[in-house]
């Protein structure tokens, strides 16, 4: 299960007004917490309130790489900003993230190819979210022949099928379930998959036990990586011990140590 | 998710005892525990060292039905303990169980027929557990075609693909989940599905959260029912997790709650 740590985010406070000052404690603090906690990626996403995208995120990126040796999962809706950090990424990144529109497809899916960067592609299109597995399948193939069609490695391609909060859309998440096991018939090798854990749970009272419930789930049907709070100790250890029920890593007794420290 | 608890067994010390001394006390209070908790069958099991083993379970059946009107499972290789202790089930009761293997076909299936109980069929025949999922679903498959030559509803059959220690028998974790969801394909109506959960953290140091990972992972795949301990909080409060979040029961706040006083 790969982990991208989701803390260094503009929309949490102390990250927004350390951007807005340019102060690198607080991204580095997280950066190292999140390291140290078994996170494999670090997202970084300036949050709404920064005017100039570019210069934040490349600041950003910057400051991060200076403690952490994690690869970057670059999170913007501005490709500009994308753009610019991928220049500075120290090891390939991954772009979060594109959805299955036309003229993004052909903003991102050439830069991602540049820079040898991955790509989170999600099942959305101009039109929205779509309610039921079929339709997200629908546009998880745009993004397949999209891969194809640019020279993007499929195995650089991971497909978010979007999770929206279980106390709003509920009949959501079987149907995420659905689209994740589809995903993986949709070529060969297989695109790989991804979710934005945290949202299912989002103003429900017991957030931690949905996030872990559900990330059990879409591993049993076959998720490859989550977005999520890296620095959730029982988070981390469902999924250390999911990795071991899938027969995915070799069981010892201490194997959510092994997990941490990979 | 049906909760068979896992408790009334002669294996465990405090109800060996009780068995053996004919004391009412320990068996009627952990039927009290167990169903207050959310258990929806209590397992009774008389355990190995019992010399009478018919006259352990009819006693057993019948101090518990004296505090709990739950339906029982009666676990037992003993048949003649099952026979007498179905004349005596106030509530349909459930035969755990009956392997793939044609003589114990013959002897369970009528006599479920005839009391209108369910039975746990176990995908094991007299060379014993298969390693894969295929081989599992061939033993499943004649489970299927008994219910249909002797006349058991599908839905009263709940086929287990039998789950060993994964510190032991890793490769068998997926294959389970694999039969599973095979299971559902194998007829229309379907036969449900059940599984001994704690047997796939035997001797692992941290038993509760291996079994509560599994359950959601096995959820995921169309389990229908566990064998398991109904005491187990955290494992139940992942139970009425799981329903939410495969929008088998509606959400609201307080679901936990409402899960364990159905």
């Amino acid at each position: 299960m790969i982990i991208i740590g989701e803390r260094i985010n503009g929309m949490f406070k102390d990250i927004g007004q350390a951007v807005r000052e340019m102060d690198p404690k607080p991204l580095q603090e997280w950066a190292i917490k999140q390291q140290e906690a078994g996170a494999t990626y670090l997202d970084i996403n300036t949050g709404p309130n920064t005017d100039d995208q570019v210069t934040a995120m490349k600041w950003m990126v910057q400051v991060v790489q200076e403690v952490s040796d994690l690869p970057l999962c670059l999170d913007s809706t501005n490709y500009d900003a994308i753009e610019a950090s991928l220049e500075l990424c120290k090891k390939p990144a991954m772009i979060n993230s594109c959805p299955a529109d036309r003229p993004k497809i052909e903003r991102v899916f050439p830069m991602a190819v540049k820079h040898n960067a991955k790509i989170i592609g999600l099942t959305m299109d101009a039109k929205g979210i779509p309610k039921n597995a079929d339709n997200r399948i629908a546009l998880a193939m745009e993004l397949v022949a999209a891969a194809d069609e640019f020279g993007l490695p499929m195995e650089d391609l991971y497909i978010d099928p979007l999770i929206l909060p279980v106390n709003v859309a509920q009949d959501h998440a079987p149907e995420v379930m659905e689209a994740i096991r589809q995903t993986k018939l949709l070529s060969n090798p297989a695109p790989k998959t991804v979710l934005g854990l945290s949202n299912v749970s989002q103003k429900s009272p017991d957030r931690p036990l949905i996030n872990r419930t559900y990330l059990a789930m879409v591993m049993a049907c076959g998720l490859d990586a989550i977005i999520a709070d890296a620095n959730d100790d029982d988070l981390m250890a469902t999924a250390a011990t999911g990795e071991i029920l899938l027969n995915q890593s070799v069981y010892c007794d201490s194997y959510i140590k092994v997990f941490k420290s990979r």
